[in-house]
């Protein structure tokens, strides 16, 4: 067998698991959202596996109907540095979002959560779909989509800046002549942007990995263009194997084209393995789960989703002709379009789509055997569809511990997958360099690293 | 001995120690401010004394000259919640600011490190002053006085809605008929004020305690008025029993105008203990701090806190006699009235001065031996100056480990502190109620335990 690049598995929590109605489920704990211990049992057997992090959704507001799903979360940077503490090794992928916070604040936060984990922070940059977030700060509706992508863009030229403001080396401690940091080792930043104004320097020294890892999950051109000059992986939703192969090729062009190299943006799409003993038993499984999802509920889900009202659909037709092109919509571009087009080339019925979305929200399911599903990772990552996946269980704990124990020996056997963590930062698990300071290092642009500008930088 | 009731004592942690030549000292572990397993070894000494809670200050911005003292630090809430996994019953006070945060964003923050610690959190509300905090957020200079304390109010009465959208039954599981919550137990608030629109409901559930323990520690008039109004507990810088006394019963006066119960609001001073085996012993270990301190730096600093130029300040002179009043600065007006009084009343030459701001930037140094220590604290207590104290060590660990091992043994055997943690909340430290849920229950106004109004949360 030929020596190959190890491949990169995340452990996407989502409370009692990625299917809405995985609560129902008599093994599912109650209040699994706000539960520490739930996410500290999940954490542990993430690493018992060698994961390469943990990450976690978020966004600013009550999602979906408290009365029908366990909408009640922890806030991701207070859980994940609190699973810091419950693990030793692996990696902390915490989303946030650019539109409604400061970056002064958010800087800090990571950069403190860097340092108390001992480098394995990442941090998943969005910029938050939807008016009832806007409505939760003081907008009545949301922001054009574009503009929040350039406000993105300046805040990540914000942040990495702030973190940049001491020098690896500033901090001197010479208690002999009561010099604390060297004086020009520790520097202002002064950015006067469009949307912000930052003098700095940040109130953190510059953290073990430099910086938290830059994740990205958004689909759309605006999205893929910022995923191309800033991330340095990129969570995607991709339901085959031909649109995993044209989206992974088209974000790695990207990135060349503005002189990164592609190795240094690792493709990861979800998958929501649902695994049995035999295929059959895993179909099962994905069937019972489906059964337990509220039609009338799910079906009025989908209907926001679509911008059209819940009456235009019915549970045993085809999607209606006549509903809004992702022009027209400003919410979350790429994820409506997956879900369009998934109903339209497989012919769904609504009910049928409403299986599939209940299951993973617009990512792939797969229900078979534990071979079967490394045989469909293996032949995603040989295709150049992947660089990994982004693990997200139907059901949790279950899930997880199924596909650690029963997946993850296979890809390890086949030579795919880390037997232990040769590293201690989630950049090492990767396999990326802690990024150059570019306030006080010598940076070398042409090789560009990241497509961080550095002109407000002086 | 007549049955007394115990008094309440908070660890201040302040990196390697208040005093700000602390980190010179051998023994002082160079990078304190940044340093989890430093910070652990301190929670668990305050754990191992039964002590209320662990305080952190904080201000969005860095704070002081990083060529002079260790300004690195870590932003509170991510330390809290690491230090909430390394214990279990100490209480986890967190200071944040009303100025540049979103209440949206906090509350969550807050419900989270509620949740995850079992209900050990509280929220030391500031408004933040000084123009270098504004110039990270975008502003010129910092916002007047009298309008932070404005939007303080606000936020505060933003949050402590959103902490009560999820009433404490909301949450009903139901698996058999697919409903989580009750959809009349959630509820959105709607809020439309002058600094905040937000609609709600949270996405985190109501926590343990309700919510966070309020805390605040403003003494200017519009600080009083504040914390009159909302806080829990008031940490303050007295240094005269004279001036201990006036403030608290200023302050439970207050209170109680405003229809509070004064016991609901607790006083605590600050004091820097340092500690020796003779009084003599302690002075000389008080000196030799001093004498750690560049004057020339700290001359600097002072005369920045006065807004006057340093060459009008002369080492072995008094201050000039031409300062500003208080009401003529922006900033933190009342830690710049208690400077300026304790060098008037004592007549202290600058270099004095810096020696006492040096130790406690403001707060009360009592050097002498345990048994003094303990004197002083019950004599301020029997005064009605204090409900308990902010001990804020010198230097850290030894001076908060010598408290713990000498002088709390003492105020135990006087029954004047808890020997075992009797609750398992913070609120339950202090003797205070978990407090009602204002959206959902029949709260009795009269009696009202906070002075939050119920006029917008309809």
């Amino acid at each position: 067998m030929p020596e190959r690049k190890p491949l990169h598995l995340n452990a996407f929590l989502m409370s009692v698991g990625h299917h809405e109605a995985a609560w129902r489920l008599p093994q599912s704990p109650a209040s699994g959202g706000t539960d520490l211990d739930h996410y500290t049992n999940l954490a542990r057997i993430a690493e018992r596996g060698k994961l390469d992090s943990l990450f976690l959704a978020d966004s600013p507001v009550l999602q979906g109907d408290p009365g029908r799903r366990p909408v009640s979360k922890l806030e991701p940077t207070v859980l994940l540095t609190a699973l810091a503490g419950a693990t030793s090794r692996i990696g902390l992928i915490a989303t946030a979002s650019t539109s409604y916070n400061e970056p002064y604040n958010l800087a800090r936060r990571f950069a403190s959560l860097d340092h108390v984990s001992g480098g394995r922070a990442g941090w998943n940059i969005v910029t938050t779909a939807g008016a009832d977030a806007a409505r939760n700060f003081g907008l009545d509706d949301t922001p054009q989509h574009h503009a929040r992508y350039l406000r993105a863009a300046e805040f990540v030229e914000v942040a990495t800046k702030l973190w940049d403001t001491w020098a690896d080396d500033a901090v001197l401690a010479d208690k002999e002549s009561g010099v604390f940091a060297s004086a020009e080792r520790v520097r202002a930043i002064r950015h006067q942007g469009t949307y912000f104004r930052v003098d700095g320097p940040l109130n953190v020294r510059r953290s073990p990995q430099g910086y938290p890892l830059l994740v990205q999950a958004g689909s759309s051109e605006d999205g893929k263009e910022f995923a191309a000059r800033y991330a340095e992986a990129v969570f995607t939703a991709q339901q085959t194997l031909e649109e995993g192969i044209a989206f992974y090729k088209d974000v790695k062009q990207r990135a060349e084209a503005l002189g990164r190299n592609p190795e240094g943006i690792k493709i990861l799409p979800g998958i929501v393995p649902v695994i049995g003993e035999t295929e059959a038993e895993a179909r099962e499984l994905d069937a019972e789960l489906d059964r337990l999802i509220v039609p009338e509920y799910a079906k009025r889900q989908l209907a926001e989703r679509l911008r059209i009202a819940p009456e235009d659909l019915h549970l045993d037709e085809e999607l209606p002709e006549d509903i809004p092109t992702e022009d027209e919509i400003e919410g979350a571009k790429s994820r409506y379009t997956l879900v369009v087009e998934l109903a339209r080339r497989e012919r769904l019925t609504v009910r049928e789509l409403i299986g599939r979305l209940g299951g993973g929200r617009g990512h792939r399911t797969f229900a078979g055997t534990a071979e079967q599903v490394a045989d469909t990772i293996e032949h995603w990552y040989d295709s150049g569809a992947a660089d990994g996946f982004n693990i997200m269980p139907a059901v949790l704990p279950s899930g997880l511990e199924v596909f650690v124990d029963r997946v993850v020996p296979i890809l390890q056997e086949r030579g795919l997958f880390r037997t232990e963590y040769e590293g201690s930062t989630l950049r090492e698990h990767y396999g990326l360099p802690r990024p150059a300071n570019r306030l006080f290092e010598d940076v070398d642009r042409s090789e560009g690293h990241l497509g961080i500008g550095l002109a407000a930088a002086t």
